[in-house]
């Protein structure tokens, strides 16, 4: 029951903690806390970042939720990208909790949850509804993104509202024909929002994002003047691109067949959900595209990112079962590339070009638009949202500063305009708005294969040494009784050298270690450790200035 | 000396031999071969691609060169950037040559051979100079590029003239006042070309690249409205934009200080050869910058792709000592990221604003041009030189394939258009003109510390799968008589799991290598390879259903 403010009693303030999702795109998740209640917005992961090897994915440090997870009323989804939902099987390990979502999100939960074997209390909402979670009143209206079904949310709480963009760009003719509830929204701001927190992916981009139509209009014109086999690479889960694919290909006469395992997924999810009309007989199996001319297939495949393993990174080095390019097939890339991407994509550009395809990319037309709202769309939310307090979200520092100083020439002063890190509470009372640092565990933690934060700073440093150099391992076997070496050094490396090509070299390092050893028993040092970095020394000092390599150096004794 | 063509007597042909520049952007050099008389174009390196594990720089492969060093007649330079000197030093390892190039490139190259302490025969010239090299008439002629005293040549040769672009730009208000000579190039497409090679990296940019005076002015803007302290990165070899810098610095009253090795070095060496005018009394010691207020002040510097150890970067991270950076500093980017920086660059800038800059960069401001020409420009080189044949440089597939269809556009016939790859020769007769494929090797050759070419593609993949996973290391001691286990196995493991917190798996991992070792006793195995074998495949199972990992296992065995 929500307790009804009462004269003279002091009411606990709301704590909004966002754990994932500031310093960073990707891995969004923002808890809000009143009262010993915790609603969830989003779970989602991020991808390893460069320096990060050997690494899957990225997820939020659950631990707080861990702990305090009687405290859990819920969990809402904003929509159904993986740095929304990414994270969420990895939390329902520990903590069980009802999640709220659209039908489209959920579908696309539930598909995850099915790879990782997982169950979960899944509640389906409609964009409009109002659901009750604890003290939270959670209102949903639907907002455009490059995701069918996404939501924002205004959540109201005993100490006034909080307004949540989700992920979102203003776009006045959706290709589902649903735009945003902007009377809703007005609605919303004129009762009076006490915090914003609001998508800063684009807040260095100056004017509007295009509508996904013009995206249309533009594969409408490539379509139409394709003499050849169309294959159109695109992010899974934008199911509005994929209809107007769909409905490029029919208007010229094209069947449609689908290729890569999310794309598959998907299109058959948005199919049985109704968010994907397609025809009879315009899906075509891919293995049947054999028996059909050229220039009546279009196929529709993953890989828009260039991913090594995608499917259309398969079709570029002919690796690809079903589909072998031939020369004069037309590639579209309907999609830009990811920052870091870029060379990844190139080279499948660059690889395509190379077997003789077309190859169309945003380097040479407009045939994507970003799904996040630029300085324009935000000026008009904050406009109409017009919170007392800001809290810029989704963006690495330099989108979140931007928002902030575009907040603050929008109105809202700057001392209501709060920068926060992953971990920080900031806490809203009746009267005053804290900043507390540094409150609850953010760290990223990473996933490797199975394994969920057992690779730490330690393994990554020594993962990245070993990339770097290599390693030389000197291992012997020690006398129990006399402690002399009885056996050895030999010398192994990997990822060094080539050994054969370089004999000489490991000879004389394996002389080296060897006279470190004589000078230890010279010495009558018989202590390990001792023995082992005098090892560790002589051989990295002679590799280094003969290489100028320094290689991981791990000598290993065996007491026999 | 050059021989007439006589009656009845069949020329030789000439061979256009690119080894690099091909299919990547970097490492550029081309060979003309004609006659036992081998002329070299530029001699560049490239940066490692992201799988190129603790590759430092990648340069052309010498062979051929080496193996017909006698035929080589001079080696001509058309700029002084690292993609077109940068494996100099590398190749006068083993053969003698005269370098020709004007001041400020021969000047660079000289910079670059101290470091490597090399002596070479340097030969400056100047832009208009006519070199004879054995049968080959270089014309150089001044071109512009964002880089001081770039030149393109037209080469004289029995089978005709060849025309190199070198890498170029049409800007008609250089910053030097010494625009491109086009009288001179119109009268060598007069004369007529029979080959052009011709700078592809901005052929799929539609239009012209700015001129680097609009750099000019854009700057003075920002720097007329700059309160505090400037931070201006740049690429240390773009003289003229330093020369911008510090002309707008003295106009609004500031001093100039230098920051990082590379800038120190360029500086140093443009003004004693003349390209940078500073009038006295400008630049300070970075070192004394502290007694000059922040409004008096600029420092320019290196690191604008974002490079770990530049002094930018530094600066970012609070490592560097004479600059410390302080809330409201101005910071410019005067680049835009190369493709694949753009992670790097980014996470330089988060760092900046966190520390309260104001940090201006690509996505914010127009503060950089392209050195590279466009396909307006290339269009005009095109229809200046006229040539019988072309052959596109400089460039990834992607690039070389558009700019062949620009040529075919402006009428160049399809087949005399030549899409080739580093190796490849093309062999120009008088009358026909072939492509001989992989004819030379021109594979990249990796430079990891003073190895060169000591790391291939199994140290690579070493490298590669202990970055992904680490490794596992089994060490047993066997006894030389009775070939059974007599100490160990130990595991020991780098770059998999922090052991501390998993040692249950590496117990159970030590258990599992010890029953495969007891299972090869039990059937009389003591055939080291198969011991080694089934404790991989024992170890190697176990630790992936585990975990889902593959790290590298690597059975050690001594006999004592």
């Amino acid at each position: 029951m929500r307790r009804k403010p009462r004269k003279g009693k002091v009411l606990p303030n709301l704590k909004v903690i966002p754990i994932g999702g500031l310093n960073e795109i990707g891995k969004n998740i923002t808890l809000l806390e009143y009262d010993d209640q915790i609603l969830i917005i989003d779970c989602g992961m991020s991808f390893p970042e460069s320096e990060m090897y050997g690494i899957d994915i990225v997820i939020p440090d659950f631990s707080y939720l861990i702990e305090n997870q009687h405290k859990i009323v819920g969990m809402v989804i904003t929509h159904g990208h993986e740095d929304h939902i990414g994270a969420i099987p990895y939390l329902l390990r520990y903590v069980k909790v009802p999640i709220y979502g659209t039908r489209l999100t959920l579908g696309l939960i539930e598909n995850k949850l099915k790879e990782h074997q997982v169950i979960a209390d899944l509640r389906t909402i409609n964009a409009g509804d109002t659901i009750k979670l604890g003290d939270f009143k959670v209102e949903t209206i639907r907002i455009t993104h490059s995701i069918a079904d996404a939501l924002c949310l205004a959540i109201e709480t005993p100490v006034g509202t909080v307004f949540h963009s989700g992920d979102f760009k203003i776009d006045h003719t959706p290709v589902d024909g649903e735009p945003i509830d902007f009377f809703k929204l007005a609605e919303i701001g004129k009762k009076g929002v006490k915090l914003m927190l609001c998508d800063s992916t684009n807040a260095i981009k100056p004017g509007f994002t295009a509508s996904e139509k013009n995206v249309g209009e533009a594969l409408e014109k490539i379509f139409k003047r394709a003499k050849t086999r169309i294959i159109i690479a695109t992010f899974s889960s934008n199911v509005h691109r994929v209809q107007m694919i769909i409905e490029n290909a029919i208007k010229v006469g094209r069947k449609v067949a689908i290729s890569g395992r999310s794309m598959e997924n998907v299109v058959a999810l948005a199919t049985e959900l109704g968010y994907l009309n397609i025809p009879e007989g315009t899906i075509v199996d891919l293995k049947m595209t054999k028996n059909i001319p050229d220039d009546q297939l279009v196929i529709i495949t993953t890989g828009s990112q260039g991913e090594p393993m995608s499917a259309l990174s398969r079709i570029a080095s002919g690796e690809h079962r079903a589909v072998k390019l031939k020369p004069g097939d037309m590639v579209i890339f309907s999609s830009t590339p990811i920052p870091g991407n870029e060379k990844t994509v190139f080279n499948v550009v660059n690889k395509l070009f190379e077997k003789g395809a077309e190859v169309i990319y945003s380097d040479v037309a407009d045939i994507h638009v970003s799904g996040h709202a630029q300085r324009e769309e935000l000026k008009l939310l904050h406009s109409i949202i017009k919170p007392e307090y800001f809290l810029p979200v989704h963006g690495e520092y330099r989108h979140l500063i931007e928002h902030a100083k575009l907040a603050e020439s929008l109105g809202t002063p700057h001392d209501n305009i709060f920068i926060i890190e992953n971990g920080d509470i900031l806490s809203i009372g009746q009267k005053n708005v804290t900043v507390q640092k540094n409150m609850v565990p953010a760290e990223a933690v990473l996933v490797d294969g199975l394994g969920v934060g057992d690779v730490g700073n330690i393994v990554l440093r020594d993962r990245k040494l070993l990339s770097e150099s290599g390693l030389i391992i000197v291992v012997a076997a020690i006398d129990k009784a006399s402690q002399t070496v009885i056996s050895g050094p030999d010398i192994i490396s990997r990822g060094f050298v080539y050994v054969r090509e370089n004999e000489e070299l490991m000879e004389e390092a394996r002389r080296i270690c060897e006279e470190a050893l004589m000078r230890c028993e010279d010495k009558g040092i018989s202590d390990w450790n001792t023995m082992k970095s005098q090892v560790r020394d002589s051989l990295g000092n002679y590799i280094y200035d003969t290489t100028k390599r320094r290689p991981i150096i791990l000598p290993i004794f065996l007491e026999v």
